[in-house]
């Protein structure tokens, strides 16, 4: 993992992708699966929607920091298996073979086999809505991975990855582009 | 287009795609692109973020009223175009050659050119962090457009597409499905 300049952390939440998030409640590290994510601001700030159904819910609660980390479709039956149990009563970094890695500014673990790692703190929580809003304060990326296509839940149990062909639009795009990219 | 059951509306934003935005003000529509956008609950509620930086905003907060349309990848020049040009000085609908079609329940149009729209009501606007929250009220879908994959903004100018393979995890997260899909 190589560090990755925090003004371009938003580049991987915007495209949507499954993501992993790490917590650590004082005396173990859990991870959960979440699709329900969306980038808030480019310094940047994650919006996750979560709540007292997930077990990691009360980690990020009392602890108020998390991984977001981003797996590659390679990773997608972990993806899966991640979110159809419980940190209740599971230790999923060695049920399913995952290497926690300390990161530089939150006790919540990177996952060393993710394309990337987000270190974010909780900025606020919004419990109207069940949102949890994310400041991410460091972001590491592997820069190599082979297989670096992210992974879309459509919701319905099925799932897509990105297509191979990147669509280049920046000349168009050149005004609406944050600085620092 | 045809009705699209309400509770499978939220597949079509879970997935992370840039969506179009229409609003309209009492005098006209406007467009936006949008891909700050996130799924609450599956009944359906999204989140997306905008402010008064966005024309469209105070469309938003006064009728309190938007539709959410999911473009496919060959619309990628149209959803940049609309995306680089403001509501202020440009019909968008004429400007991009879209089709405003009447919906159900809210006065903002559907684009008939995109795969799918959903009609949203504004059900809360979190101000401190410029979150709006949307209540899904009709949801149609077009069963024969040819392009369905959609559109994902990378944030830095790029975009992929959709894949073209569909991984079918639905037996491993049968019990993690909503009912009603």
């Amino acid at each position: 993992m190589q560090a990755l300049k925090l003004s371009r952390a938003f580049t991987l939440i915007e495209p949507g992708p499954v993501v992993l998030v790490t917590t650590h409640d004082g005396h173990q590290p859990n991870i959960m699966t979440i699709s329900w994510t969306m980038v808030v601001d480019f310094t940047p700030v994650f919006a996750i929607t979560t709540g007292s159904w997930n077990h990691s819910f009360s980690a990020l609660q009392k602890q108020r920091e998390c991984v977001l980390a981003i797996p590659a479709i390679d990773m997608l039956d972990t993806v899966v298996g991640i979110g159809t149990c419980s940190g209740a009563d599971t230790d999923k970094f060695a049920t399913f073979g995952l290497s926690a890695v300390p990161g530089k500014k939150v006790k919540a673990p990177l996952i060393r086999e993710c394309l990337a790692n987000i270190e974010c703190r909780v900025a606020d929580i919004v419990k109207a809505h069940n949102i949890v809003i994310l400041e991410g304060v460091a972001a590491h990326i592997d820069p190599s991975r082979n297989e670096r296509r992210l992974i879309h839940a459509v919701g319905d149990g099925t799932f897509t990855a990105d297509g191979r062909h990147r669509f280049d639009r920046q000349r168009m795009m050149a005004t609406k582009l944050p600085a620092g990219l």
